[in-house]
């Protein structure tokens, strides 16, 4: 049995992004990284997700660009993927366009997480899955 | 039914460390957030996990400190738990901790990740659990 690292083409990275709903924000704040678990939508190119005004999370929309990063494996089987995706962050301001994502399948994952919609916009993203072949 | 946000004692992150055997390296690479998945094992106050010269992992070890993340959900009950570890990293050069370490359950998550025995002192650490309450 033999492991096998295959790198993901773009469209399969944006694929898994797609049917995900749990991903991680990671972001530097005073030179330290930060990794903050969240429930998101992917949604047109962005990753979308819920935030508290004055959070922790919060500090990275004061950052140009982030990183989300989702995975998932397989310990009996030893299989899994990682995807990362690096962008811009922004504040959802448009009223309707607030109306339009609310109307997304997305629960915060932070209970106070209310107060705002934060997007990614992912311009690039990177991807590996393992596999145990035989 | 509320969600309620609990803080987690140092104590209940590290046993959380000391079960998990999955995590996230994150680091920062030219000023941008990288977060790689690595199989790992608390030992002794250290995350220790392998990686291969050269490698993108490789770069977390030239950093002075890196971030390290697990977490869990049970997307059922929207519960779950995040720890955040921070600290130094360090190769371990001695060779009879080398040994002692391949004595430990530790498979690389990347298959090549045969060459070093990276590990990262564990100097501060703060987690999240997620409960529904109804």
């Amino acid at each position: 049995m033999t492991d096998k690292l295959i790198v993901l083409p773009e469209e399969e990275c944006l694929r898994l992004l797609a049917h995900g709903h749990y991903g991680r924000v990671a972001f530097v704040d005073d030179g330290r990284p930060i990794v903050l678990p969240v429930n998101y939508v992917f949604d047109r190119g962005f990753v979308v997700f819920r935030s508290t005004v004055g959070s922790k999370l919060e500090a990275a929309v004061s950052q140009q660009h982030v990183a989300f990063q989702i995975d998932a494996v397989d310990p009996m089987y030893h299989g899994g993927f990682s995807v990362l995706a690096y962008g811009p962050t922004e504040v959802v301001e448009s009223a309707t366009e607030v109306l339009r994502l609310s109307e997304l399948a997305l629960r915060p994952w932070w209970p106070a997480a209310r107060d705002r919609w934060i997007r990614i916009r992912v311009d690039e993203v990177t991807g590996r899955r393992l596999r145990d072949e035989e």
